[in-house]
């Protein structure tokens, strides 16, 4: 149930790319009819993707390498790029980590950046958010869900800010691409993240939205694709990965999170029923359908997840991204945990592997776990011992 | 025969890869034991692709989606970390567009170029490169051998210079690695970036050989993987692939150079003995051994090109990641042709799909064809047509 950090790829996906890695092996820049096959790969996967994501022109879409890279090109290639303009970005203190670091480095050449707080349940304010803009403001950047606590932000009403007051809007929609219905037009969304694998397409494959019109530059140098915002050969089997990734998912995007849904629920409501002084993060229903962050008091979330792992269930104690370094998530310090209860939580992300059956099995071991865990921690209060 | 533009890849690389698709989809930054044999992978693929080019550490690499991105850091992130030592950057006029644009964009930034010239056959004279060198030299960059005419520079010489002058040397060994043995040790080189389908390794996937102790910065920001140098979610598949094809290409460069050689040389002698007014483009021996460049006078290329192409035998007529531009290649132009001659040059690169039959079938239908062109050419004189 660690769907956030490595997803399986779907056979169906795996199936579409592999004619490209062994017979159609073109590349779409050379001259030759070997070529064209590279070249209608590439449309039609800008296709896909774009009516996931509600865009009405393919070629609104470009291939990146993956979320991160997709996040560098919207946030610095958007700055860079309006700088004339003005030199002041607004985003949140719960965004990825590499928006947040994207972020740090922008305000090392000069820019100024507003990091909005979250509320308890990690929900930004649209109006605080209208309220911290300047006229030095060119780029508001706000995450479409957050993938470890799992709250979707009013994203239609922060595009309608940013559409009136003519501000670029940059979305990292990779936690919630796929999973819940994004459109970018309705929206008013210029610049959209995706990454590939957490829509069970390949690693090393991203994509980025950017609505006609949009000023970004490239952070890149090289041979000029992808409209010269992001050069290097294209990797067609990735790219025809993440099409067919898109096209799933679109197909299976309301009943697939419909049952998660269902299945998040049962989860969440039997745990905080059954097993004292259990907390759910992030909000109650805005959340993505996939994500139940569960908290347990006087609990180190490590010791847990290695308990759970002995038993066959893989869980998370947040971002994959950051969890090598120990530091409790900076997303669950910005919606106000103290450090000890940052480090109880626990991160469930739910894929199409996942059954009632491992609803049922983590329900019937779980307790038990927490049981031990809390017998052997100091700070466990008699009563609940 | 154009293998510059787009690889097939080795089905034995294709094989290791699978598994790590459909079963081992952990992320090595997990914490669960499901992330251990992504770390064992990555583990293993460094080490492959540094004994491949004769790296003392498999730490010392680094993966990226490509050899443009890899140039891009190592260019960028050298250039930046070193800026307080100087600006001046050397490197020469027939690099990969990924390198010229990149030391354009760095020129903007504040920081001086110089562009080597060549000499006739492609070839960088150490001693001028030497005669170059400022007291705010920080950087030198050459590539190890140029994938469109096949000249291989004296890169262990370049190297000698750049140790002596301690000034950091990039090598873009895209074109050469896995084809002409190298060893960075032994050639000084601090910075060395290969592209994987080149290998014949997977798209979209690379690497930078990064010696121990070399000041580089990162280019794009995010969770910090590869010791923060290249952030993003490893793509493992991708890192397998690569690391297989490093491992295959060792096993057969000898061999495999041989044979291409053989062919190459074949093709060479017999088009120049064959049809008048073809020449070799590029250096008569040292060169890429599955690499001929031909040009043919009074031809259009790209008309060369479709006919060929019409009879199942594919070329090129210069770099893919230009070849949209219809512009002359810049390689050619760099070695002193006129226009009409860089238009009229063919690039054959050869591959292990490709045998003696393969030349063969070329040495039988590209003379008519050739004759045909040249027969509706205005420019033709007389006496050839």
């Amino acid at each position: 149930m660690d769907h956030a950090a490595g997803m399986p790829i779907n056979p169906r996906v795996f199936e579409a790319m592999k004619p490209y890695f062994t017979q159609n092996y073109g590349n779409p820049s050379s001259s030759h009819s070997f070529a064209a096959s590279a070249k209608n790969a590439l449309m039609e996967s800008r296709k896909k993707v774009a009516q996931l994501i509600g865009a009405e022109k393919p070629e609104e879409v470009i291939f990146t390498s993956g979320g991160t890279e997709s996040n560098n090109l919207a946030l610095k290639g958007a700055a860079y790029r309006n700088k004339k303009k003005g030199n002041h970005i607004i985003t949140t203190t719960i965004e990825h980590i590499s928006t947040i670091n994207i972020c740090k480095h922008l305000q090392k050449q000069g820019f100024e950046v507003t990091y909005m707080p979250v509320d308890k349940q990690g929900m930004v304010y649209p109006q605080k958010l209208e309220d911290a803009i300047t006229d030095k403001t060119i780029l508001i950047s706000v995450m479409y869900a957050n993938g470890e606590i799992g709250t979707i932000q009013p994203i239609k009403k922060i595009g309608k800010i940013a559409h009136e007051n003519q501000i670029h809007f940059h979305v990292d929609a990779v936690a919630a691409a796929g999973k819940i219905p994004i459109n970018v037009v309705e929206e008013n969304i210029d610049l959209l993240s995706i990454s590939s694998n957490d829509i069970y397409g390949p690693k090393g494959m991203g994509a980025l939205y950017i609505k006609k019109g949009t000023r970004i530059q490239p952070v890149s140098q090289g041979g000029g694709q992808e409209k010269g915002l992001r050069s290097g050969t294209e990797n067609i089997p990735g790219i025809v990965g993440i099409g067919k990734a898109a096209e799933i998912a679109q197909e299976e995007i309301i009943a697939e999170g419909k049952r998660l849904s269902q299945l998040r629920d049962k989860l969440v409501k039997n745990v905080l029923n059954t097993i004292e002084r259990s907390h759910l993060n992030g909000h109650p229903t805005k959340r993505l359908p996939n994500n139940a962050n569960l908290r347990f008091s006087y609990i180190e979330g490590e010791a847990l997840i290695l308990g759970l792992d002995m038993l066959g269930i893989q869980v998370s104690s947040g971002s994959a991204c950051t969890s090598k370094t120990l530091e409790p998530s900076h997303v669950l310090l910005a919606i106000g945990l103290a450090h000890e209860d940052a480090h109880g939580s626990l991160v469930f992300t739910m894929g199409k592997q996942n059954s009632e059956e491992d609803v049922d099995y983590v329900l019937e071991v779980l307790p038990s776990v927490v049981k031990r865990l809390r017998a052997m921690s100091p700070l466990t209060p008699k009563e609940i011992r």
